[in-house]
């Protein structure tokens, strides 16, 4: 599907910034003809969907500037450099929510939006868990709530679950814990 | 949950762009510090998942520049101005793989990755598939497949499905059309 493909014919960078960059190409389409892209570069991220014994899945309240919104999400967080996805599920979950998690499985992987920006999101299921102290980032505001991971489920048909990454990984999860469950 | 809430003290324009713009903002923090915001402004937008009567679904390879690779993905576009999602469904749909929908439900609704963007995604459960003439947009090419949705669910897992949108949508549609089965 090479016929597909777009050319680079150059880059200028717009913003060097704190979380992300942006730059504008120039490109070279399949037509022969010319067109320009932007790009929001961003760090590769992870959501964690971790699942308690009794089928509740830890969730958090967070205040979400660019929507002016409090949604309600996996927790999630951006890969330090040189960390490993695993790593940084880990460190993210123990962060936002206090818990450790004895069993990390990954079970999916996507691009958040390809149309414009780079972020890549490793998504992982977490079981076996063990509560602990949560220790935000400075400038992170949580609220951590316990759902019941069927009832989750209904908050995304509902409106009341409105996250990108939370809604793929509660669904990516339910199902695969489905078909284990119908495999045992 | 008002204590978790981030106040704006100024906002600075750096960019605006073809299909995206980006701010700047100086926030109030919950802690009573301040931080600063990196926005990227963007249009809502639409995805459909059109599942056809012998329960394949309509995917499309497009070539992502900002990712670099071809991604296997559901139909989907930016909402005109003043065009309601529901509309934008019917017309994406249509322009990328040349089908009408007889029937189309809105399923959910998400944003896309709201730690630095707006942009918000509403997902559309399309059905009763008449096949037509497919018209992408000028600087937009697409090759349309047909997948069959539980081989669809397993190229998620496989990490062969690496889009988010598509990974959500396929997902609820495919436990809300297992519910409805269940349920009939």
């Amino acid at each position: 599907m090479k016929h597909l493909q777009e050319i680079t014919l150059s880059s200028q960078k717009i913003y060097e910034g704190r979380i992300l960059n942006l730059r504008v190409d120039q490109v070279l389409l399949p037509n022969g003809k010319q067109s320009s892209r932007e790009v929001v570069e961003f760090s590769e991220a992870v959501t964690i969907v971790a699942v308690t014994p009794e089928q509740k899945v830890l969730l958090v309240n967070q205040y979400r500037y660019p929507v002016a919104e409090i949604l309600l999400e996996a927790p999630a967080g951006k890969k330090d450099p040189g960390e490993s996805p695993e790593s940084c599920a880990r460190r993210e979950l123990q962060e936002e929510t206090g818990y450790t998690a004895g069993t990390l499985q990954k079970i999916c992987e996507f691009y958040t939006t390809p149309g414009f920006t780079n972020e890549l999101m490793h998504v992982f299921l977490a079981r076996d868990l063990t509560p602990g102290q949560q220790k935000p980032d400075e400038d992170e505001f949580l609220q951590v709530t316990e759902v019941d991971l069927q009832e989750a489920l209904d908050m995304i048909y509902h409106g009341q679950i409105r996250d990108g990454k939370t809604i793929a990984g509660l669904l990516a999860a339910f199902n695969l814990l489905q078909k284990n469950n119908f495999a045992e």
